[in-house]
């Protein structure tokens, strides 16, 4: 098509504007020894009720906050104020992921210097969500188990720009016919040495073991820049 | 972001040069007395198997053929050609969604005339392809049982742009606590007086009802086009 060069420039000034932006959050966060972790999946995977219990085990111990981006509603960011935790919503209207600039907005009038954790839950999107950085520390891809075995050969792209992986309500691997082996195996053979951690909200199951990786990698990071 | 209104400008572009082709397209289709059906969910609502099922029972009475979309990996049209139907993959790289030029290369070579029926199956993607109009006659979205009875008020875009809503994996209900009238209500709310379909493909439950619906209205379609 005729307008597709034009659009890929474009693209890529946004993108490379993005990085700007990020960069700069990144320093934020560094400064302020916040730890941030972003959370990318497809609609639906539990996102949100498993950055909900995120929130209400590790504010015993961390001072936590998440911002949350959905295209439309603020049911999300009431869902995850339960916890206690400041939560803000980013609403994208026809956008289909968050911006470096969209958490730069939210941020402002929040201290940093206040946090242990923040967590960011992007648009429920396997695709686009991938390109963008949002100055994160981790980022976190989940898949459920009823989405099927396949999805990390079909969406490479957002496997390969994340740290960790989560399958997610695993309490329901029974009932979906989940075969764990090949879902690790093609998450492996896309991204070789990846972490999976598996997990399920719902029951709990897994959730501490997620926490631990968490609060390590954050002691990890720390003792890194203070040498 | 500075760079922001040219962008929408040439996404704009892209957009119209779209339409164009789509009611080519649909020009194209309307002479050739096929009825398109379109497949739009998030990443693993199950739109492949629900596909697999559609094209193995109708293709005893009618001519079937599909097109399936995906970022990477040719495994979609594998599992559907089982069917003995012809299926064309349509791989999209990096791109989140299907465009009606992606449609008019995969169809050159193929007789229309030939077809009672086309399923075109989207990338999985809850938010980019209701931009993106591919001359079907019908848009259907899906939602999955395990995806939360939100979903059409968060993507409230995608269930505009469709013709009807399939509600999918009936089967995983009781295990993922559905609340039916709950999701049947939101998308009631985003969308008034919208026909709402509840099936299982693997079950097979609903799937003749489905079936018969969209005999229904390709009939429908002749019917007015012979007027």
């Amino acid at each position: 098509m005729g307008s597709e060069p034009r659009l890929i420039e474009v693209r890529k000034n946004v993108l490379k504007q993005n990085d700007v932006i990020a960069r700069a959050l990144r320093e934020q966060f560094r400064a302020a020894e916040v730890f941030v972790v972003s959370l990318v999946s497809g609609p639906g995977t539990g996102k949100t009720m498993f950055l909900e219990k995120t929130l209400s085990v590790l504010s015993q111990s961390h001072r936590v906050a998440a911002l949350v981006g959905d295209l439309a509603t603020e049911n999300d960011a009431v869902r995850l104020a339960r916890s206690g935790a400041p939560v803000k919503q980013i609403t994208t209207g026809t956008l289909c992921h968050l911006e470096a600039a969209m958490i730069q907005n939210a941020l402002a009038g929040w201290d940093l210097n206040h946090l242990d954790f923040l967590f960011i839950e992007n648009v429920g999107n396997l695709v686009c969500p991938s390109s963008y950085d949002l100055g994160e520390n981790l980022r976190v891809v989940l898949i459920s188990v009823t989405e099927g075995e396949d999805k990390p050969l079909k969406y490479p792209t957002i496997f390969n720009s994340a740290d960790v992986a989560v399958v997610a309500k695993m309490d329901l691997a029974p009932a979906a016919e989940f075969d764990w082996h090949s879902a690790y195996c093609n998450i492996q053979a896309v991204r070789p040495g990846m972490q999976v951690l598996k997990l399920s909200a719902k029951t709990g199951d897994g959730m501490q073991e997620y926490l631990n990786f968490l609060t390590a990698r954050r002691e990890e990071l720390h003792t890194a820049a203070a040498l």
